[in-house]
């Protein structure tokens, strides 16, 4: 992805903000200024190490060779993360990051995984050695059983999707040595490229909404504004294919979004789930391809929103010889730690999301009411822009 | 006890042998015959290091210094252990030692231990890293939830009694180290006298089954034979006091035993309860001591036999503040295993027992007839000689 921007939109200014939609965690009275300070300066002096590089530049994703271009790399390499901006307000901490769009998209993920972390200390630190020791050996049996139940899914495809709301970094490599122990061939990969190298597996992921609101955000008229989303595809289009050709069609509600599509969009691999009621939205991507004369069952469906045992059972049941089902687990596989000390490591809704472009607002509106972000006004535009009607809400659990 | 043997009875020659009271569990086939003899051969070319004899010399056992006399130091850091004999028989180990008393009693423990750690080894030897790291961690995670339960069971004394026994010596070490984080003085000690040095807690225990089932077989007449369990008790008696003044009353059944006990037995500190129906025979010990005038608040009685926590507790809450209570807590502490690993872990009934000394057989009748052992006509004179009736059978767990 910041591959995409740094060759299409590299001299855009954008602002990324840090928002907790679970306001009752009080992050600012738990995690102390001084120690995230440390933690976010310490991000900043990091660059990519030779390995890293080398392993990037050499590694085959999804069975390309050589996927990220010689200048790309070359300006990864010299990369260091632009300065970030941190205030204390009601409890919760402001973080905002702005500058050239390649660079502070790459903030996200390690901002938001040294946040989730640092919660997690604060938490464990008055804990007794072998009551500590105990809180994790709860939460391995834990994620055991649901490895035990998912390896009962025949065809299981699962991918590790954790990264940025884990527990811990620690933790999350054992998630997926566990995952690679437990389920064999069924788990196809990580997005955590640190640990896919680490652990000799699959580096694997996709596009992100951040591209249809950064795109959305510049457009000039609404007719660009409709316009947008494709936009951001037909870049993609040009340099990815196979297992990279995936919509995600919800950042402004996805029905308008199928509704208005360009043929060549349904030639794509599949499509991801992120929002909204995941079997709906998968039944309409099925309809979509049907009406567009594709055939569903040569198309791949990758549900990655708000995923636990549970609906990863329902869900491939319902709709494995229909379409090809993969799963992104995230959160609930990398921070199931709910009702372990006294539910104060309990997952929350932490993003890190554009806020703006070239001085602009981003808007989201996804397939949940409750997943929507930008002003009152741009949203109401964005609303009639895409012909967004009533949604129903879903909780957020994470 | 060795001290007491090695001064009393210094060259009886006895037999010690391995009994596994569960049949199914079929040891001959899951331990290697080669890795028993490397382990057993192992334990022969040990004996007590320099730090080992220094804090044995020096420690304060039961509020008193030096409770070892110079001269059994001097011949225990001398003491080698005596040679073994091993055959396969139907699927099990017979394993045998015969020598002096004060040696081949030594082998007891390491026999036990060497054995459940092997089979232990045995069913976890094809396990994956992860399943074998989530294994532990349930077993973590149920002695900690035993221990939450403990830790509301006000003025609870209880002690780690389960060496012989144990899943694996790493597994006990953790297990106490748990019992000391999670109960603080609640947790007494262990009767792990290499784990009490490690972990500096205090060395606990008292006197065993053995003693009067020597003394009983070297007995010469009928009469001889029902004073013997108070000839062991009087040569303790010589050597011993306060907590080490502990009776165990049930080797040839506790009623018998009691009724007949000379006076000065009633001014010993307690009593421990290692079979039979535990509230009943506590409840036996509470009559004696009142018929002999003595006041039953200030006796201890120690249950020691087949304890998990529901019986804890509803123990603790019969007899607080009617004696004093404490626990000896053994095999559920260190080897609750069961249903983990298909159940091929769970613990089982293995004992190391005197079987004959001088020639004599040996006889145990306990106040369970599942624990009964020695010869037939031996067994039917024994409980003519003290007078046992019929007993309740208890099953065998462990």
């Amino acid at each position: 992805m910041c591959q995409s921007i740094f060759r299409n939109k590299p001299d855009t200014t954008v602002v990324f903000s840090l928002i907790n939609r679970t306001k009752s965690i009080r992050l600012a009275e738990l995690i102390d200024e001084g120690e995230l300070r440390e933690q976010l300066d310490h991000v900043r002096s990091l660059s990519l190490s030779r390995g890293e590089s080398t392993w990037l530049r050499g590694n085959t994703f999804y069975g390309k060779r050589q996927m990220f271009r010689p200048d790309f790399m070359e300006w990864f390499e010299g990369m260091r993360l632009p300065d970030y901006h941190l205030e204390k307000r009601d409890g919760q901490y402001e973080l905002t990051f702005e500058g050239r769009w390649p660079e502070v998209m790459l903030w996200e993920i390690p901002a938001l995984a040294v946040l989730m972390e640092l919660r997690s200390r604060a938490v464990l630190r008055d804990m007794g050695k072998f009551e500590l020791q105990v809180l994790y050996a709860r939460a391995m049996a834990r994620l055991w059983e649901k490895i035990e139940r998912l390896r009962r899914i025949e065809g299981l495809k699962i991918a590790d999707f954790g990264t940025r709301r884990r527990h811990g970094f620690l933790w999350q490599d054992w998630c997926v040595q566990a995952m690679q122990e437990g389920l064999g061939d069924a788990f196809i990969g990580t997005s955590n490229c640190r640990i896919a190298m680490k652990r000799d597996i699959e580096a694997i992921g996709t596009n992100a909404h951040e591209l249809p609101m950064v795109y959305a955000a510049l457009a000039e008229s609404d007719a660009e504004l409709a316009q947008a989303p494709y936009r951001v595809l037909a870049d993609w289009h040009d340099e990815h294919d196979g297992n990279l050709r995936i919509i995600l069609p919800d950042t402004f509600g996805s029905e308008g979004f199928l509704k208005h599509a360009p043929d060549w969009l349904t030639t794509w691999t599949g499509i991801r789930i992120d929002s909204g009621d995941p079997a709906g939205a998968a039944e309409m991507a099925i309809r979509w391809w049907k009406e567009r004369g594709e055939d569903p069952t040569r198309k791949l469906v990758i549900f990655s929103d708000g995923l636990d045992v549970e609906k990863i059972e329902e869900l491939h049941a319902r709709f494995v010889g229909r379409v090809k089902v993969s799963f992104g687990w995230g959160t609930m596989l990398t921070n199931d730690f709910r009702g372990l000390a006294g539910d104060r490591l309990a997952p929350f809704s932490l993003v890190c999301k554009a806020v703006s472009a070239n001085g602009r607002p981003t808007v989201k509106l996804s397939d949940n009411p409750n997943k929507a972000m930008g002003p009152a006004e741009e949203v109401a535009r964005y609303k009639r822009v895409f012909d967004v009607r009533d949604q129903d809400a879903q909780d957020l659990l994470v």
